[in-house]
């Protein structure tokens, strides 16, 4: 059996990651440059061209289109509106300007980098045969993606399944975005760890302290750690965490009626999380959703991106 | 210019109301039969039948079809299921009985009573050229529909839009749904009449003791009446209420990426509990939103079930 291939692109603040996808989500010929951002669209286009040369010179079966998960809100004409950390960029119309520099044919999606990787799990990861789900990032921020049907459900202007944005507590802790109490307020890195960092005060005996006094810097992924080690403050803070996520996520259910969360991200690996809000969400979602609630860590990791990219230029949907 | 013409139905818990829908929204021939909902679904579908028949033994141009809004979901066949307070009501093939009932010809649709509602204001009411909103209803309960690209968005299985069940403060008041902070554990007007019983115990200064001990029972509309002859307890309790509302109708924007709400039911018309909702909504969406997000008043009051249950079998969509 012989397998159709595009390109995947996975444009991030730091690195922009490359590869050759298969429609089964497999990849090959991964390879990966500094992003620059610093040099502006010119440079950072640049870059990506020069990047998907690269696969487009190794040998290959036949690439049969080219995908970009790239930061920030995909307008309705496919235009990058304001990727957050990419200095100089406005709006840029990111298939028309690689198209010119490559001097291709192929065909050039661009999606948002957390849609991208939502659709890679629809269509080759933890969500295959589901249809329609949320997915979530646990990462930096807390982003997500609704999927509909196995297509991407954009909203109203693109910027659909801010996730992050739901608040557990309109009384609680400021968000960034200017709003109070949104989940992202709490399981957001920056947040989570400031949360932690203070508990830790009054919280002498936690194992923490010991692993930091070796070097370690807080973070989610520490507080993990520190759970899997049987540390007693951080399993009951990602127990707190996980139920606060649990909420929210019960909240975008009811209004979505759907019934299956997908998280994705670094901390989806986090069993003290995910337990939590698996349980959390399942007791507080309506009736008519509760005992088919699930919520399932995602197949793909660090390839999520350029799979989603890739895949989105395979399938027709 | 000839209009062409449907027959309407709202089904209702204690009264089905009835009436001849035209494409523009108006209604003519309204009549109301008492549900007696405890002679279960055969003798509720016999009523209904028996209003409709009245209708089309009136003279009238070209009915081209019969639209219900009936409480409950309606699942993908159609079905009505378990709708609330309708005793001995499972699911129920209503289309397909009452065309049996009937003997009739003519198409017949049936949907959630909230979402009939949501479909007249989005064609003929102030959602009227918007093409996607999310419609909230203010009365018993804090209902609601999403409706995009002027089509009712249903979800994985009927029930999208529970806007109610939306938390605003996962450890406030207990819901009924089994939850907590419920947007609908505020505004619904039993939680709502309830919450303002304990507060005026500490506020004997308010003119609503006045109005009750004149034997006006206390509810929503009552306190909105007080607001409006300049009562300061209720004027702040609607704004508090109001931002209640408005942080749940946030979290609701920002998962849809939507800028338009339209509220419709009795509460709809306090101009005390919606100025303060649209501005703490406003305060609280996210930037991308913001500065276009709106909350606007229903145009249909008590015949926006009968409008929209009409228009469903008059537009294509």
């Amino acid at each position: 059996m012989t397998h159709r291939e595009a390109i995947g692109v996975d444009v991030g603040g730091t690195t922009i990651k490359f590869g050759i996808v298969r429609d089964d989500g497999t990849v090959r010929g991964h390879h990966a440059l500094p992003t620059e951002a610093e040099r502006g669209p010119e440079g950072v286009l640049d870059r990506i061209a020069r990047g998907i040369g690269t696969l487009l010179e190794t040998p290959h079966h036949s690439i049969s289109g080219i995908g970009l998960g790239v930061p920030g809100v995909i307008n309705n004409s496919g235009e990058v509106c304001y990727p957050p950390n990419f200095p100089g960029w406005e709006v840029v119309p990111v298939a028309d300007r690689l198209g010119a520099i490559l001097g291709t044919e192929l065909p050039i999606a661009v999606e948002n980098d957390a849609n991208a990787a939502a659709f890679a799990e629809a269509h080759a990861g933890s969500g295959h045969g589901a249809g329609s789900f949320l997915y979530i990032t646990l990462g930096t921020g807390v982003g997500g993606c609704i999927i509909h049907g196995g297509r991407i459900w954009r909203g109203e202007a693109g910027g659909a399944g801010e996730v992050g944005h739901i608040s557990v507590d309109m009384n609680g802790h400021p968000c960034n975005c200017g709003s109070r109490g949104c989940v992202e307020a709490y399981i957001g890195q920056r947040y989570m760890t400031a949360i932690a960092a203070e508990r830790l005060r009054t919280n002498a005996g936690s194992r923490l302290h010991l692993m930091m006094a070796h070097g370690a810097a807080l973070s989610p992924e520490l507080i993990d750690r520190a759970a899997d080690a049987g540390d007693a403050f951080a399993r009951r803070f990602l127990e707190e965490m996980g139920e606060i996520l649990g909420a929210a996520l019960a909240s975008a259910l009811n209004m979505l009626d759907f019934h299956l969360v997908i998280a994705g991200g670094g901390m989806a690996r986090s069993a003290w999380l995910l337990d939590a809000a698996h349980c959390s969400m399942r007791s507080r979602v309506l009736r008519s959703i509760g005992n088919r609630a699930e919520l399932r860590t995602a197949r793909f990791g660090n390839d999520a991106g350029i799979i989603g990219a890739g895949l989105m230029t395979l399938i027709e949907f």
